[in-house]
């Protein structure tokens, strides 16, 4: 508004009547034609695309476009996917004719993630968290040049809701920051709805095209085997012991909050807090995270007042998205975002598992034991730096591997944001911690040195093998405010 | 992300143990003290500040923080309103002061429009639509420094929402841009609820400061005394006559979409739509826009599938937004603007009035008839160019002030996007709707040449008097794409 500070508004141009706007429709959004499509998108070699994952392993949009991508010959592809699974190998020979150069994302698990360990991708992997993903969107670190967001179901306008349709996957949380950041973003559904299609999680002001294709994917394939909680006797030690914990850092009580991850002991842990909860009485405030039936429940029970939903895990938890007024979308940003006040800032307790934890409580969920990406931050990072206590729970040992290491393969969370260690064979509290270590004391937990149960650890199974690495960096772990905190490297066939 | 583009990642720099990130409580962001917050935020002379209405005219915030910005003796403001009210003729000292250089705001009226009028700002006004403010706010048109949003309830961290607290006044839409577009958010609230406050209109991630005082206003001035439908049998036969138009166009039918503004007319053609959908067994797909209990009665009775609410204009509309899952929310943005897919395009049918037109359908809504601002845009220029169909409902008359001039003295909404005028004399249609006009004439409508309808005016009460205006141009019209349709002078008083 330049002329604000004008003198005088004499030399404002005014329209001239034959300027006026003219009444009529807006060009269609809508078409099926993907080639044309991404034709008039005029995406250049280097172009910067966004997906997201809601459909999880059911997810069939990023196969789709980026194989069109790749027939079009448009090279050196940063791909800034929310997350990628099994499902997407069929992008690995992208990789290898240089379609995609580099990949940023939060999450990967596959024969896609092998491949890249094995050194198959021509530029970097850069493995942020999800709330890091969300600020380094917003705040223009990547910059994305189209986002094609898959879409349960849109109106011809672009209305988007993820509980309406075929496919519905419940909150898209990890895609609102590319919707609003995007130069330009594209609706992919196979479910077109009459306008208005609402609750819609990203509305039409912010959607430029609509791709109608036959199928995004199948809705069942974003629940994952993780999803159950453990039958194992020794998982279910772990998670009855951390429920002790967790009654003696005295945060079980009316107004509490809480997120757990999908993993097996961690829905147990969910599962015995609820008893916990019942018995005594407690009312909690908000749980969080990716939500599932166990705590959709929890909430028609009344003991959460209200859930904040990123991404649902399982279809129980889309029902209840749909029906319940208080089961609250939210962004990626609004999760966990460290440049801004977030939902994981207000919360109690965290629930964490770990591939491997070092002496100094710093955790790594990016790499396998065989040094292989099969994993990532999610939100990992966000909820352990922001929550009052972050309780990693795990196995000594899983298929013979021992869980404490002298140093990380690759350090995903730093271990001064990681409280307590919970294992069948004791609970480590990180030294930082002295208030918790006083009352554990008091409660009588079987309190352990994690340096001294790295030792029996070894005693036991001995000293993780070394893992073959080239010298070649091939990505970086980024913390959450956009820090870099570790290299991933080269892993040799 | 520049190391996507190195060869080599050697050079990145990991973060070293020390600077590891350390847990706890971010600082607070709540005060009561409105001073140290204003210094804090290091507000600057020629600063951009901006404040929402939905209070209208019970709002108390506005005149309070600038008085504050005045006893700090901050100079030179622009003054982002999005409307302004008799509640805030208290700002007219700081016209005078030159605490307030510049103005921009959608409407205003009272004592402050006049003043302005008759010179008393040193700077310029800008009268913008809803739409067109959004628009200037997230291209970045406008830089907003500090955002003060009236909140009528907020968490500790800012969520907040507008269907609770003392002050609930439902929907936030006008402040969404404000909220995601300015370098500082402040949220001012006299009603702090527990953490999470939902269902929050704006979320903690937007928001820094939260101010709270004794009272944000008063809830009951939202209502104002145009929300009522007219009992003056003229205006009853203009809305009857304007039923028919709206069925001769064909549009009132399964699906249609429909807003109308909260004059006494506009009114009672939706009181009169009401009973003939009912008894047509018409069911329409949304209303929109500043929304009323009349809509939430046709919500409610099924007549709409949804509303889309961008402002609630009485304490029944409140209340359906607090209780209706299709009673929807939507920003200013996703309401008008014009450089996205805005629900105005979707319109059916727009019911509108007008303080002038001129024979080439230009209309004035900004000034009244002794030239002085008295209202503005609002949504007037954003539905007209939308709607499918735009309709003028006015007496020929008001205080025997002429309706219809050779031109008007100031456009507001150009003639271009208004195609119908439906008075107690007679039905005008624009020449541009050759459509229209056969219809029309099909229907046997009493369709008059607005040329002629304007002759019959002045045989009957003569041409509107000249206004008595000085050469100096105070401010300008925008149109909502931003482009300026007209000069506002001073009037002589």
């Amino acid at each position: 508004m330049d002329y604000l500070n004008k003198d005088n508004l004499n030399t404002v141009k005014i329209i001239d009547k034959s300027d006026y706007p003219t009444k009529g429709q807006k060009p269609s959004k809508i078409t099926k034609d993907i080639v044309e499509l991404l034709r008039s998108l005029d995406i250049q070699d280097g172009a910067v695309l966004s997906f997201h994952h809601h459909l999880r392993n059911g997810d069939k949009v990023l196969n789709l476009i980026m194989k069109e991508v790749q027939a079009l010959g448009i090279k050196d592809v940063t791909l800034v996917a929310s997350s990628l699974f099994p499902a997407h190998s069929e992008l690995i020979p992208l990789l290898k004719d240089g379609t995609i150069k580099n990949i940023v994302t939060s999450y990967i698990s596959g024969p896609l993630g092998e491949a890249i360990s094995h050194g198959e991708l021509k530029g970097h992997i850069i493995m942020q968290s999800h709330g890091g993903r969300a600020r380094s969107i917003l705040n223009g670190d990547i910059n994305i040049d189209v986002a094609f967001i898959t879409s349960p179901s849109s109106d011809d306008k672009g209305n988007i809701s993820g509980v309406n349709g075929i496919n519905s996957c419940g909150s898209l949380g990890y895609a609102i920051a590319d919707s609003m950041m995007a130069k330009k973003v594209v609706a992919v559904t196979d479910s077109l709805m009459p306008y208005p299609n609402y609750p819609a999680d990203i509305t039409e002001d912010y959607v430029d095209h609509i791709l109608l294709v036959d199928s995004i994917g199948l809705k069942s394939g974003i629940v994952s085997g993780t999803t159950m909680i453990t039958k194992d006797p020794i998982g279910l030690k772990i998670a009855k012991d951390t429920l002790k914990v967790m009654e003696a850092t005295g945060l079980l009580k009316d107004g509490m909050s809480y997120q757990s991850g999908a993993g097996g002991i961690s829905l147990a842990v969910t599962s015995f807090l609820r008893d916990y909860m019942i018995e005594n009485n407690i009312k909690g405030s908000f749980a969080s995270g990716g939500i599932t039936g166990f705590l959709t429940d929890m909430l028609e029970e009344g003991l959460f007042d209200c859930l904040y939903d990123v991404q649902c895990f399982d279809l129980q938890a889309i029902e209840s998205l749909k029906k319940n007024a208080n089961h609250l979308r939210m962004s990626g940003s609004q999760y966990g975002n460290p440049e801004v006040s977030a939902v994981v800032d207000n919360l109690d307790i965290v629930i964490l598992g770990a591939t491997e934890i070092d002496t100094d409580f710093n955790v790594n969920v990016t790499t396998g034991s065989h040094g292989l990406l099969m994993g990532g931050s999610g939100g990992h990072q966000d909820t352990a730096a922001g929550s009052k206590i972050s309780i990693i729970v795990s196995k000594l040992f899983s298929s013979r591997i021992p869980l404490i290491k002298d140093k990380v393969d690759v350090i995903t969370t730093p271990g001064s944001t990681v409280d307590v260690l919970v294992t069948e064979r004791g609970i480590c509290v990180n030294p930082l911690r002295e208030d918790l270590i006083s009352k554990f004391k008091e409660a009588k937990l079987n309190v352990i040195d994690i340096k001294d149960l790295k030792g029996y650890s070894e005693r036991i199974m001995g000293k993780a093998k070394n893992i073959e690495k080239t010298d070649r960096i091939i990505g970086l772990s980024e913390y959450r405010d956009g820090s870099i905190i570790d290299y991933i490297y080269e892993v040799k066939k």
